[in-house]
């Protein structure tokens, strides 16, 4: 059995020695430890892959360690077992390009993951979902409706002990609301490299302002547009020749591409949110 | 002899055409061109670069240009000669990782020019241009003294007929009369992906923000600060572990990189800017 | 109507004005042109769109072209009218990442082409071709039934009238008469920076070997194996902590990404074969 | 005090709270620990960074650790201590780039180290030596002297204490006997993505093979020719229309980034050699 461990708590000497011990003393083979200082904040942080030989009571584990250990140095920690898959959702409208990629890789095997379904403001990639046999719910968004859609919203994803939220290209605000439910588990793909070009329309304005490099950016969504905790960027080279469609051609695959990877990174448990920033472990 | 014509005029039918024969019918060999056509602003830009087997007199061919073709399409032109080499001047302030990059460059005959003087507000670089044997002139910069600085600096690129000026980390404001003297001759490096992290302090802004990536951005100097055309950018990647001051390192070398990069396409004339954004032929 | 015209001679002058005066004459419109000159060979390269607002008679501009022009520089030259579009044959094995690729990008509108079907010598992906829609032959690939094999891809790729075919991790060599039947018109995937790690296992050789980037190379197919003309290539960093199965994980976007590029390359007539290189024109 | 242990051995349950406990009861805080394990061998990394408030006796802590851990899991193992700077030796032919870069770096202190003196087996880099105030000591090596000059070079290196040799683009082949007094302390910088080009003339060959990126490649030296363990490796990219200069011109700033980057993890103490493959800690 494999047990992941994530902490994050005041810096001071001897944690590593303690936390490793913890894990030794219980026949635990540390596989994997990442371990960060902040040294401006005074933060220690830390992830720990350990492996089991037998099965044993994580719930007994789990309590001992918060009273061994976590309560002394006032952690902050969560410890996942691989018992199972993590739920996926997927939330789109319009754009089909993130939709085929994620599904293209989860059929492939590369997304270690369930996905119980698609959630949609329009109808048009129904097709995609059904070609891939995924359920697909059509729940659209108006003025009026607003309150009602994530009410329907809220409900499949308790109905389906949904764990996170990935929005590939979906053009609506998240609501506070829905949020607060999922803190740091829905993912955003935003395609400039913020804090650039935040807001509607950052192909267009990179073209305005004739830059070189265009951008995407995956974070975690926060009540802010587009200044939540950023996971991953990259960017693509471009030059005074391309068009605005040329920028949004060119910008699918650095879409695509960054969102698969902050996806991945959070499927593995190797984020961490600390003030607005992540932590990424290796 | 070699000439490099740089134009641009309202996209029309046969400009190619024509330019092509007119140097042709004067003996010129077309060894380069590109030519790009903004269709939003429906704009032809084109750089050709013209080989001559004999010399000749280049006055009458910029006339019988001007006067054949310039003014039929209402061009936008220039044509330059290899007669001889750019004279570029370095302004500095206490940072000497550009300056030594840019010297290292042109003493390595990597860039084609003449350096006929270093100008700083401060006089810590002083030895490195004793070094590389290049005139150093030390104008103290203060609040009172703004206007006189100016003057001598103005003054001293007069003299030495200094065809463009790069700001290698230069930590002052440039007057609207200086840059009213050098439109689009003025090369700044900026250390940050530009529109992102405009203004001071941007390693700082960029290590608040959280972001993944940092940047440089190397463009032409306008009245409204960093906001002038970008004629060439890159980034490096980060991570969370690293401190400000470690991006304060690693961007030394985008910063050293992206301006060379920049300062070489200007020699070679291969920058034309138009509303704002930057032409960059091949 | 749009014309490519894509051209090589012997270097010389006055190439460039007499063919923009030859579509000058016939009203054509310039809208694109990029010419480059291998000095080390003396050889021109040209690539020229034009615009022309009339319908008219392709095969005598092709017969004046070639009369007028063509023969007195003893051109290599191709006239390409966007008529119909290009019919794209797929081959593949078992990898299904590069087809889930290809097949989005097709449906999302990306590639302008027809896909009439796809080959395997395996059924594994016989699904996919399903859920995207796509006639899949299924022609299993043996010692002994090699030759009847090829015949039986031959006969369908003339049926379906293809232009060119694009090998997918299609992990079968391609006979030399397949090849001779469509020169430069195989596009190979090879999943690593050639020529390092030619031949099999790549990502198994640079574990080996310690790398710190792997690499994917979009090329031709020519009789030497991983030896014809590269048409695009791009690297990921890795590290000392990737296994073997990371390197294969990440080598998959990267192969993805190379081969999508070098498609579009190949179908928009934006490359030129000489001396086993390509010219690539922007 | 800041001590730095590098660790391998074979894998096996509880080194790192062992190695972590022992620190521990020492009063050493540990700011930094990396691990890493290799699956495949079954060999197990870690670097450790530890510092303690108080001076202390380290020769004692070396025995210490050697009798209580080293010799239990017969580690192959490093302490080092920042008593003093390394001291770094450059061998330099007639290629300036790379020595200038390296210079301007260490003046901007960017390089933590000595530099006592500069080898070279030509006069030509002299005068760049005298500029920035080192010693250089002209060796010159032909077939005849090849065994006396090496001589001399050794005399040197013993007499200045030099830690580690970096070789800036030295063209000449380093003899197994001053490999073997240096052994993972001698730096190349090899201008091509290797294992691709080995040799000499690698942007000659890159030319001809028509390859889409350039490459260059920081490694320990070994007894066979750019053949051992890299550090570092990066790429630019290239096209059809860049002649072997280009290549050359291009591939400076590569050269320059990567050997430094090489330079850095070194003095750093973050690589570790093991069955010639590097690791490199964060």
């Amino acid at each position: 059995m494999r047990l992941t461990l994530l902490i994050n708590c005041q810096d001071t000497s001897g944690i590593i020695a303690e936390v490793t011990n913890f894990f030794h003393k219980r026949n635990g083979n540390i596989v994997y430890i990442d371990q960060y200082v902040d040294t401006e904040n005074g933060t220690f942080f830390m992830r720990l892959e350990n492996e089991f030989s037998s099965e044993f009571d994580i719930d007994k584990l789990r309590l001992d360690f918060e009273k061994s250990i976590a309560q002394t140095y006032k952690m902050d920690w969560k410890l996942f077992a691989k018992e199972r898959l993590l739920k996926m959702a997927i939330f789109v409208s319009k754009y089909d390009h993130c939709l085929y990629d994620i599904l293209g890789r989860y059929k492939a095997g590369e997304l270690n993951i369930e996905i119980p379904f698609i959630i949609s403001n329009h109808n048009n990639l129904a097709p995609i979902a059904k070609a891939f046999d995924i359920p697909f719910y059509h729940i659209p968004v108006t003025k009026d409706t607003k309150i009602e859609a994530e009410e329907k919203q809220l409900s499949l994803l308790k109905e389906f002990e949904i764990d996170f939220i990935v929005l590939a290209r979906y053009m609506q605000i998240i609501s506070d609301k829905l949020i607060a439910e999922y803190p740091n588990n829905i993912i955003n793909i935003h395609h400039s490299f913020l804090p650039a070009f935040a807001g509607a329309k950052p192909y267009h304005s990179a073209y305005k302002r004739g830059v070189k490099i265009i951008g995407a950016t995956c974070h975690y969504v926060t009540a802010e547009l587009d200044a939540g905790p950023i996971i991953e960027q990259d960017i693509a080279r471009i030059s005074h020749s391309n068009s605005i469609q040329d920028l949004i051609l060119k910008g699918r695959d650095l879409e695509k591409i960054v969102f698969a990877r902050g996806i991945k990174l959070h499927i593995q448990r190797k984020t961490m949110v600390f003030n607005n920033k992540t932590i990424i472990f290796n």
